[in-house]
């Protein structure tokens, strides 16, 4: 049956449950129209199964190694039967406003000097998968650094990059002090990747993850995955890492993948690992510890569907109530 | 220091540290601007520390003992030196589509055949507190049903109410069937209720806790805390109940409390239990299991002060990027 059609049944079988109506309840049997106004048609957002892999990368200062070293996981990812796989934030290089300049490689206008961008191509297409090149930073112009994603298809193709958003600036006394801003300039826009066979992914950066609306509008714009290159402390992360990937999950019904740098206590910033992917239902699916891990799992849209009718947030939503921020002014392109 | 002044000087210091004065930094002593940039100054919306208590009160099918047995609850959290304290969702009915009818009052355009409200302002009066009333079951007109809070004065004065927003309508196979709008209407605003000494507050009930633009546009209207009578089920409770809770507690950085009733597995539907407070930083303070209990915790508008400050996403969010849901038309009045 046509989506139009069952919009229609849908619309009248709802109002045939509106309190006015119960008069009329009395006199009918009630499950079938019950079960009836949970029954909108929507297309799977996930059009077939898949395997999201995470690989929680132990780098070092080499950017050389980091390269070859994310070549060899991600090609253990995918022997394993990964489509889609996910680096951490900062890869080829150390975290912190230190290293950002020296690991800097230009992006635009065009990649031709960017080994880390050559290097993701070439990983991407060797196993044929997507890959999102968690982040690295990137050289604009003279002197303006981002913290990039550049996500690549499986014939190598550079699909799209997002610039983090929120830059990490923060100051937690007696625990964490940072502030990316001194050195990092902040992307502009909401990045949705169409991965043609799958359907359509969000890609964030980190504290991206701490603000609702990017995952909110990507919801509402069809994904059904959020993932965020990130890297967590041993400060928040213990705290929040896993909460904010359950929250958007079930905020927004459906996958978010996490992929933190493994631990490395030798370094200036420890990151908290800890990996992970939730379901839909804002189950945890996997996580990883500190160490150096692939964490991965089957990503299937009829859970994604079984969420949503279970649950029809997406259908109850009170936009006279209130506004829909998905319908506002957004940015989709850097400007 | 004049919060405007501050502003002033927040600007001045933010702009000195953009990536084109970078030349400047190096020149300079770091630290001090560093700690300058984030010394906004913002008034305390929790002006003094409260004891907060969640009564999770153990209900029967008697409206009259319901009420009565309310007012001893209620009589020790106050005498333990809670100020605002919550009853659960339906505290004075059983929880069921079969049962809102037989136990609703009207309140509108009087509620002087409540006696319920009557309840309330007494439970209120008598104990010098501010009381969060639960929700009951309301009848508006001749056949419109709504599911409401009411919030009374530590003079027992009636503040606000708040009609659900979002009716409990869910459908998950081999697990759990409710549809509250089989004869329940839903209510039609945001509810945000002054309580002078302390602030502002926000109170929703129980389902509407999954939509986040309420609790978004209540703490981006200054409520110190997200108040939720709610009843969820041992289906969705284990799963969702306290991630729910403490998800709106870190998106906003204030205080969350969730208030259920104590489950009765003699009951047609068996409520979770397990209210609980949660503070700026998602920690959860306090939470009961399922059976009656009060729980309490100790709010501190440092604290909410102290979460922002670290953790700053209220200078930091990117209404460039994405629109502000507290900033579109809502509804803070039934229409």
């Amino acid at each position: 049956m046509r989506t139009t059609t069952w919009r229609t049944l849908n619309v009248l079988t709802t109002s045939l449950l509106q309190p006015s109506s119960r008069a009329f309840l009395k006199t009918q049997p009630l499950i079938p129209i019950r079960k009836m106004a949970f029954n909108t048609q929507h297309p799977l957002l996930l059009k077939k199964p898949v395997k999201l892999a995470c690989v929680q990368l132990a780098s070092t200062s080499d950017k050389a190694h980091n390269l070859s070293h994310a070549a060899d996981k991600v090609r253990e990812a995918a022997s394993a039967g990964a489509k889609i796989i996910v680096l951490p934030e900062c890869f080829n290089s150390p975290y912190g406003c230190d290293y950002f300049p020296s690991y800097a490689e230009k992006l635009l206008p065009s990649p031709d000097e960017s080994p880390s961008f050559k290097a993701l191509s070439q990983i991407a297409r060797d196993n044929q998968v997507y890959l999102v090149g968690g982040s690295i930073p990137e050289l604009h112009g003279d002197s303006k650094y981002y913290n990039t994603s550049l996500i690549f298809s499986p014939t190598g193709e550079h699909l799209a990059s997002h610039r983090k958003v929120h830059l990490f600036d923060i100051d937690i006394p007696g625990g964490i002090t940072f502030k990316e801003s001194d050195v990092l300039s902040p992307g502009n826009k909401v990045t949705i990747v169409d991965l043609p066979e799958y359907g359509k992914i969000a890609v964030a950066i980190c504290y991206d993850i701490r603000f609702p609306e990017l995952a909110t509008i990507a919801a509402r714009h069809g994904c059904f995955a959020l993932i965020y290159p990130g890297a967590f402390n041993t400060v928040t992360g213990p705290k929040h890492w896993r909460l904010l990937g359950q929250a958007r999950a079930i905020d927004n019904q459906l996958y978010v993948a996490l992929c933190s740098p493994a631990r490395d206590t030798g370094a200036t910033y420890h990151a908290w690992g800890h990996s992970l992917i939730v379901d839909p239902m804002a189950s945890v699916l996997v996580e990883a510890d500190e160490n150096e891990a692939i964490v991965s799992a089957d990503l299937d849209g009829e859970k994604i569907e079984a969420a949503r009718k279970g649950i029809p947030l997406r259908d109850q939503r009170r936009f006279d109530v209130y506004p829909d921020v998905s319908q506002g002014k957004v940015n989709f392109q850097e400007p």
